[in-house]
């Protein structure tokens, strides 16, 4: 037997990327998004939601183009500030001491110090209700060389946070629990 | 210096969520998906994309409903099972030893043995590329009494399945990394 909840963003868990944009005088700006996922494998593409009212709604407005960076663990304090504070009243990029690196694909910066990285141009908008779905085709990914493994990333190596909305906490990730469209075929009973 | 890995989807993480509708007939199905998050607050809405060749994606355009489940990492094997056979084929519902539970509030069935499950009305659709983006509005979320804590979801107690695209494979969760909207206020630096 279930308790009902309610309607609510109940689901878990849901990442936690962080957002970068150029404002329409060329200020580089990041903002913290949890509203986010893969939206379709070609085009390669990623859906992330946003409120009309942040910054960097208009940014990608104007621009066109956006980043999505995956902070590890290690930069939680870091990803919070970026969804605490607006890049209207402060240059979050110097007060969270992260260097914007020009893209030579899209009209956004990405982040040295994250370890993942998306280049996306913005091919939809869908506007939901307090939030509006951007979705980016996804041109590159660049990553740190230490996450990769056989030229991929590795989840424990990038080690990103997930937002838990029923908490309001982040999490990190956990153990390996097996290969996926393989353990299923040998039983898909209990395990 | 990053490596650039060329247009793909490895973002993480993504979530693994079942995705549960009736067909024309009423049988109900089951399919895992891993393109999905939440998309917005208000109303509460998530965003799930699926390939047009999916069983599901037919039953959700003519039920205009569907619900997503969160499996744990306990059902790691029938969360994948799910995500290779199709409901043209076989009885998912059957073969995993699953009950479908009947909404009250949707056209589309929830399961009784995972432990969240989130009721939707399809209230918007979006076609990308080979996946197409559906937008559910959330009218009711319910959630098996032992993953409550103070009458929300605890991720811990969830214990909810990841999708790592880099290596298809399964993670779980890890240790809780602090509070959300809070953590960054004493320091936007390094941790």
């Amino acid at each position: 037997m279930k308790r009902s909840l309610g309607p609510s963003v109940l689901a878990a868990p849901s990442p936690v990327w962080v957002i970068g944009t150029y404002d329409s005088a060329g200020v580089p700006n990041l903002m913290t998004a949890a509203w986010a996922g893969i939206c379709c494998s070609k085009p390669p593409a990623v859906a992330v939601s946003l409120r009309e009212a942040t910054y960097t709604y208009g940014n990608i407005v104007e621009r066109k183009a956006f980043t999505v960076s995956v902070p590890s663990t290690r930069q939680a304090r870091i990803a919070d500030y970026l969804g605490i504070v607006s890049g209207r009243d402060v240059d979050k990029f110097g007060e969270a001491h992260l260097t914007p690196v020009k893209s030579e694909l899209v009209d956004a910066p990405c982040v040295a110090e994250f370890p993942l990285s998306l280049e996306c141009r913005l091919v939809q908008t869908l506007k939901i209700g307090l939030h509006t779905l951007f979705v980016g085709e996804i041109v590159d990914v660049k990553a740190d060389e230490s996450i990769l493994v056989d030229g991929r990333p590795g989840l424990d190596r990038l080690d990103p946070l997930l937002f838990s909305a029923g908490e309001q906490a982040y999490y990190g990730i956990g153990a390996r629990m097996g290969s996926a469209f393989r353990i299923g075929r040998e039983s898909p009973r209990d395990n």
